[in-house]
Parts: structure tokens; sequence; C-alpha cells
């Protein structure tokens, strides 16, 4: 073995396909990133702070599966926990390389630069361990086995991997023996599976009011295919709640639509309730997946397939794992024609009396401005409210961080899944007060020469909070006032359409612009305060749900 | 007690004197938002995002004593825990409120938002607990209790305090009674008090050769007026370390100057490690400190006044505390002639052969530009190197992070220093690097209508990263490329003075207007790519020792 710690480690990742590595540079992790730029085949990916940073790299993992990560010591991890810790609620492999000082200056107890002053060296590695998988600090002796341990956790897991790198190991070579045989992947156990597919089996085709809830489960365990392979063969319908949209086409005849329990569609509420069984695969009842446990679906309707275990009217069956028990019911269950409903999209834009942009014309308009394969990218709040109810056509993508929901995690995401897709058209969607938590991150599209279309929805204030809270207008839902589309140029953009829209003819142009011109666009639009979408409102009215019991 | 739970949370807050709380509104923190807002002597300072608004009360505690903020669960406490953990580092006491959801939602294991989808509500306090002196959720049956035990802590140690604050108890009427005594301050033992002073006093009573080392955590104690008295009543000469600059006055004629090492000002390093005694007022001798580990300092010379006990040549004299013993030695000292150098300033600024800003016209340029009082809020990197050494007018402020070391701090710390101290002179300086990672809290004196004076020394990277790594060119240390001077623009200034200046007739003219205009202003610097200080060229011959032991 005639390499580094650090190149081993960087080979492994490359060997899974990671070639790009997002962070921001720090003296103890130099080690990280001098290999990284003296690499051939790494390509160092700078952010402007280390939340963005490790949100880019949440973007990232969204498309490709997984992302790497190097932060320095305390003052870069630190700064980068809020992502990780979001990419461990929504299953996404980061691997987040640490760069440490060097063993001695540990065992010494140095009192040095990025620590407490007290000589507690471990005290981020243990806070890092929390919201990881799996985690190690690796040494010239124990980085081939502890790389693949990390590895196998995170491809199993799907969740973020901490690796820390004192400065003096990650430039020694390695000196352990590569391993004689390769980890095995997990199989489930034989009977148990058996067991809970013939179960399954028996009951779908004893019925013909069956609905599919595919989770985003499935997509972060690499099985999209596997799941398509078997609504293709059996004809089974299919419905998505708001964390899992898109995962499947919206536009097969299969899709009933999205079901978010009492709050909205309620053709699909009925459809969905009303289905004799409902098979889940990974899906997750949440209050945002659940119109705020509005969702009324009872224990024996409802089978769950897991990662490693499936779930049937409450009976666990453990160690079977979802590929296999994809495989197995693609295999054997019939092609039926099972009781199916038509999926519906937003309702078609409604113009306003005095042209001004309302929640009624933006969404829908939105909703017909997307093509095929689009990559959408929504914040949290009211602007992902208002599209989680569009059709989305072939092959688009709907991202959102339902789960931890963390505001300002959208814009660098679209940059780091631009760069993850950079021959797709990706359109950032966000309010402007979540864009103020991680706005520089813009500069990076730029950068990188990357065209996205970015809009802004300006409604003054955090309109999901006033929509949320007692006292809609008091002060804290207010923001400094920006000149958003002045940003682009100021982060150094030259040829960016940037706009500013209030009423719905300069809206229209704009998209029109964006739709056809070949530089990025970024457009800020202007709505009053309380333009909301009809999920939003309904949010509103059921919040006690949300945070009294 | 006709009080809810953060009522008198609050009320004990604004006890101490804190009458503004930084955060980032969020929904499991309205109860504690719509308290502060709705109060008449409290005010919501909200910030972009969390780690700013930290970061911000950090720079708010420096001038005020201590500070308040407000995040919610998970998302909001994490994007702030690398601010939290340097106020830890630096001494800084800041009240964390975090909101978290109702405690039914927590005991019931409820799939909500900003959770990790697991069930384990505990978590994120666990993590907080480690970056506290004191952790407590409150209740109404503590909470009177608890925030006295809380207060008590942060005042002995000045460290920051975790207080979780469930939505349900946070509105709760508070039903513990009031406490009957209030906590006692902490005092000396009375014997050891006695030991430690008279050994100090026997020391320095036979000596000429004595320089005291005042540290920052003096300050940190709210003692500066009593190391003050010290210095007045006995003649002794002081030098200060990095981390400490400016906590006495450098107009006084016992300051001899900065003591960094063999890195810098040798006549202070000869006249500090020639003392018969040093006598340190809770000196940290951290890197940043001691010129890389250069400073020369044997432990029979060593007296080190610290917190709550005193090391006399190696021996820790315990339950000492720095109030006592200063007050002791005030009184019973001698005032004496001791042997004094006088402190010097920056050479003349040098003006190149072309007109270009150099470090050696621009460090001496800017400490002849500092007034009497101006609070200079430098940034880790080389502009506070460059800064370091100058010879500050009286009562003017140097604050600098020098131990935790997180780039991005200097920009909200100074915002909330002008917060806290409305009407001094603010001027904040910054790498470009640095200000990237932060940026957006520009627009926040704007909206409070502040008018700081910002510098942004624009090199074209991570100047310091250049100079310490080993391949200074390395790509991780480009920067995407902005347009700083338009930056405030775009943040909403309207009367702002905003320049680019590459020349030193620009900086000096736009030096000139800063001085004189009612208006904020922000001055973009460029310099070449390796115009650095003599520190900063200094540490990188003796990087070895940062990072090899």
């Amino acid at each position: 073995m005639n390499k580094t710690v650090v190149e081993y480690t960087l080979n492994r990742l490359y060997d899974l396909g990671i070639s790009d590595v997002f962070g921001v540079a720090g003296d103890y992790a130099f080690p990280i990133e001098d290999t990284i730029c003296n690499s051939h085949h790494m390509r160092w990916i700078g952010s402007c702070n280390e939340l963005n940073a490790a949100y880019a790299a949440d973007g990232y993992a969204r498309i490709k599966g997984m992302a790497a990560l190097s932060t320095t010591f305390g003052v870069g991890e630190l700064s980068a926990i809020n992502a990780i810790a979001g990419a461990y609620a929504e299953n996404l492999p980061i691997f987040h390389l640490v760069g440490m000082p060097a063993s001695g200056v540990q065992k010494s107890k140095r009192l040095v630069h990025h620590t407490l002053g007290n000589g507690d060296f471990d005290i981020f590695y243990q806070l890092g361990q929390r919201l990881a998988c799996a985690h190690a600090i690796l040494t010239p002796e124990n980085c081939i086995s502890e790389m693949e341990r990390l590895i196998a956790t995170a491809l199993k897991e799907r969740r973020p991997v901490y690796i820390g790198l004192p400065a003096d190991y990650a430039v020694m070579q390695v000196t352990e023996p590569l391993p004689v045989t390769t980890p095995k992947k997990s199989t489930s156990d034989k009977k148990t599976l058996e067991k809970a597919v013939s179960t399954i089996i028996e009951r779908l085709t004893h019925s013909n009011n069956v609905c599919v809830l595919p989770g985003i489960l499935s997509t972060r365990l690499g099985l999209s295919d596997n799941v398509q392979a078997l609504i293709n063969k059996t004809g089974l319908p299919y419905a998505t709640m708001f964390m899992d949209k898109s995962i499947l086409s919206e536009s097969n005849p299969q899709y009933v639509g999205m079901y978010d329990g009492k709050l909205m569609t309620p053709e699909v509420r009925e459809f969905v309730e009303k289905s004799e069984y409902i098979l889940g695969i990974g899906a997750m009842m949440t209050d945002f997946n659940t119109g705020s446990f509005t969702a009324n679906i009872k224990p024996k309707q409802f089978i769950n397939i897991m990662s490693d275990y499936v779930e049937i009217d409450s009976v666990i069956y453990p160690s079977v794992y979802m590929e296999d028990i994809l495989s197995e019911l693609t295999k054997r269950l019939p092609n039926k024609t099972y009781h199916q409903i038509k999926a519906r999209g937003l309702d078609k834009p409604v113009i306003s009396d005095n042209g001004k942009i309302t929640a009624q014309y933006l969404y829908p308009r939105l909703e017909r401005f997307f093509k095929p394969n689009d990559i959408i990218i929504a914040e949290t709040g009211t602007s992902s409210m208002g599209l989680g109810f569009a059709l989305l056509p072939e092959g688009a993508q709907f991202h959102n961080q339902t789960l931890w929901g963390s505001i300002g995690w959208a814009t660098p995401a679209s940059f780091g899944a631009a760069l993850a897709a950079p021959n797709k058209r990706v359109i950032l969607i966000t309010g402007e007060g979540s864009h103020q938590l991680t706005v520089q991150e813009i500069s990076q599209f730029v950068r990188f020469g990357l065209k996205p279309i970015i809009l802004i929805l300006n409604n003054d204030g955090y309109l999901i909070e006033r929509l949320l809270c007692d006292y809609p207008e008091a002060y804290y839902n207010d923001l400094a006032q920006w000149n958003y589309h002045q940003l682009p140029k100021a982060f150094g953009a030259t040829d960016w359409h940037c706009e500013k829209v209030t009423t719905i003819d300069e809206l229209n142009k704009a998209l029109e612009v964006a739709g056809s011109t070949e530089s990025a666009s970024y457009i800020e639009i202007v709505t009053a305060r309380y333009e909301a979408s009809e999920l939003a409102q309904k949010l509103k009215e059921s919040k006690s749900s949300l945070y009294s019991f």
C-alpha cells in the first residue's frame, strides 16, 4: 500500500462515485485539502461557509446518492452540524472528513486555536458521533478496515459518517494490510422473508382496493428502479406524501395524487383511506406527511416495507431487507386491474382584478412552467407548500427538507444539486426569509458557471410563521429589507437575468425569459403579505395538532 | 407569582441588565418570541441566521458583559452551536433560550419536524450541555430555583448557559415559591488567600523588575476597574498578549507594549522574559498569545491569578478568587518605580513606488485612523494580525476571537457590539474570505440605523492560509469573486458610503470620508495577494510549531 491515509480515504470515496468534496479550507485540514487539490480525479468545491457546504453536500447526495464534505476541527465541523443532522434525519450519506490537530498536539493537550482552551480534544468527535451512523478516527494502522466498516454502514443506513483525520496520521503511509475478504451485503432471513412476502401476497391478491405509498427511503436506498418495477408489473395504484413527492412519475396513469390526511385533496384521502390495504414502501408518518396527523390509516390496513423490516397490521417481521422483499413481490404478485382514480394538479391560474400576483395565480403558473426532468428544490415554508400539490411532468424531481425543515437549506442544496446534475435545469423556489440565512451561496452558481432559475418569493416576512403563531404581525416575523434582485451582481454575476416582479404581467414576462435564456435567472416575486397556498392556510387551522399534544 | 415561566425567565435576565435578545424566529419558540415582543422592556433582535445571531450575542457580551439568544429546537440551536462554543472558549456568558416542543409531544415521541425522526427529543439538549457551564429545562415547578442556579454559574464561570423551554411549560404560571435566600457570592478561603497574597507581596516588594500580563479573563469577570486600580496604585508596568489587547489603556506610560514571544517586538520580549517576576492576571498561554509557543517564561518567574485559584512557581493555591486577591494586592502592595520601557506602535506608513496599498502602508495608516473610545473588531487572520501591534488611543477597545478563531465571527459580532454601544464608533476589519461566511449580517446595521465603518481587505483569497499551508496557490485558498462594495445597497442601505479602493490615494480619501460622514462606511480595500503584516509573515516561518508537535 503506497498511499497516505488521506489518499487511501479519498480513493475509497472515489470508488463509490464521489469525486467532489464540499468544504471550507482550514488549517488543521490542509492535508485533506492538499490531497484533493493535488489529485487528478477529485474536485474541491469551496463553499462560503461550512453550513452552506454541508447543505450543498445534502443537495448533491439527493441527486447522486451520496456526498463528501471536509471541514476543519471544532469551528468548521460545528458550523456544519445542523446540516449533518438534517442529512441524518433525511437519510443522506455524507462522508464528513474532519481535519484534526496532529496526534501529538492532542496528546499534549496544547492550548491551541479552535479548542475550548481546556485541553479537551475529544469533545467535538463525541458531539459528531451522535449525528453519524458510524464514526472513526483514522490512523495508518486502522484506516483500511475502518473505512470498510464506515462505508458498509453508510450504504446500509444512508446516514452521515464522521471521519476524523489527525493532521500527522493523514499524511503517513498506510501500514494496515489489505483485507482478504470484502464485507458481505446484508441478506434477509429466509424464513421471515417468506412469511412476510406470503402474508402480503395473500392479502393483495384478494383485494382490488390497494394503494401504494412509496417513501423517499426507497430512493435513498437506491431502490427507485425496484419500486418502479413492482408498480409496472402489478398495476398497483400509488399516492405520495409530501416528503416523498415525485419519487415515482406523476404522469403515470397509476398515480392517484398527493395524500395529506384531511388537509388537502379529499378525493385522494378517500381513495387511500378506503383502500383495503395500503402498502407503504419506506413510508414515514411524520407531521407534514400526514396533514398534521389528520391521516386516518388503521393498523389492519397498513403494510409498511422498511429498510430492514416489514410491518403488517402492527406485527414486525425483522431482518427482512427492502430490496429482497421488492424483488419477491415483483416476481410473485400478479398483474391486475385495481380500483384507480386520476391524479389532478392545481387548478388554473386565477388572474386577480388588480393584476397583482396572488397565490391562486402564482403556484398554478409555476406548475405550467415546469418541464420534464427539471430538478425543483423547494424551501420549507409557504413556497414548498404551494408547489407540493402541483402535478409534475415526466422525470421532474421535487426536493424538500420536509422532516428536518431547517430554513436556509434550499439555496445551498440547489447549488449542490446543480453541481451534481449540470445538464439538468435546476429551479430553486424559496421564501425571502429562508433565503436570507444562506444567501451568499448564490455566488457559487456564478463561480461554477451554473445556470439555475432562482425564484425568491418576497412576502415581507416569515409568512409560514405569521400563519402559525398567535400574533401574525409580531415584530419577530419581520425581516431586514433587501433589494434581492441586486444581489447576484454584487455576488459577481455578469450575465444573469435578474428581475423584481410585482404584477402577473411582469411575472409572465420574466418566466418567459427564464425559460428561454442561456443565462441563469434570479427573479424576486413580490406578493402581498398573506398570499399563501391552500395547504399553508389549512395548516393554520390545524395548528393545535402540531404543537399541543 | 403571577408570571408565566418564560415571563419569569426573561424578567430575571432583565434584572441582570439584558434587554436585547438575538435570534431567529421559529415555531417551537413562539412563546419566547411572543413574550419578548409583547414586553415593554425587552427587544427582539432578529438576525439573518442563527450562527450570525449567536456571533452577534457574542459581540454584545464583549461590550455589555452578557447577552441572550433565542433559537428553536434542533435546527436553530444546532446552527448556533459553533458560536456558542466560541463563547465557551472565550468566557462570554450567553443565556441561550431554546424553544422546545410541548412536553406531551416529547413524551409521546411524535414524528414531528425538526427531529431526527427517531423519537429522540433529548439529543439536542445533550449536545448543548457539553458547551454550557450550566443547563436546565424549565418547568413551572423548577424555574425559580433553576434560574438562580443558572445565573450564579454564568456569573461565576462566564460561559454560555442552556435554557430549554418546552412550549407548554413556557406559558404556564410559575408555581414554585420564591426563594427565601439569594445565593451567596463565592468567597475565598481566608487562609489560602493570605498565603497567596503574602507570597506574591514578598516577591514583588523585593524586585524592581516585574511585568504584569493582564488577561481578558479579568475583563470577562467584570474586574477591569480592579486591575486598573492595582496598576494605578502600584506603578507596575504591563504588557499585553494578543487575546488581551487593549483591556488596559495603551496610552498609559506604564504600558510597555504587546508581547508575542520570539515573533514580534523583541524589546518587549526582552523586557517580559528578563523580568524577575511576571504577574499574570488571567493570562492564557495559548498558541496565538505566545507567538506559536515561542514565549519563554520560567515557572519560577510566573505568578498567575486565575478566576478561582492562583499559581505561583507551579504551586496552585485553590479557592482564591481574583476579586479578593486583586483587592488585597491593591491595598498592600507599595507604590514603587519599576524598570519600565516605552511602548511603541507601528512604524510610519510606507508609501509604495506604484501607489498601491501595501501592508506596510495599510496597517500604520489604520493605526492613525483610530480615535479614542473606538470599538475595533478584527477578524481572525491577516487583518487582526496587522492591527494587533498598533498602539491604540485612550479608551479604544480591540476585540478579536483569538482562541476559538472561527472565521466569519467578526461581521455579526461587530453588529452585536454596535447595538450594545450605539454611541461609540464601531470599526470592523475583516478579510474578504472571512466576510463571505456571514456577510448578510451587514443588513442588520442598516435595519437598526447603525453607522459602522466596515473595512474589507480583499487580497483574492484566504491569505493567512496561503501563508500557512504547503501549497499557497492551491485552489482551496481561492474564493468566489464578489463586488463587495455593491453589497450594502443590495442589502438595503440607501445612504452608506461604499467604495472600492486600490491605491493609497483612494484609501486616504475614503478614510477621510469615513472619518467625517454621518453615514456608515463600507470600504473594500484591494491589495496584492501576499500583502501581509510582519506577524503573519513570521507565523509562516514558525508554522511547524503550530502543527507538528
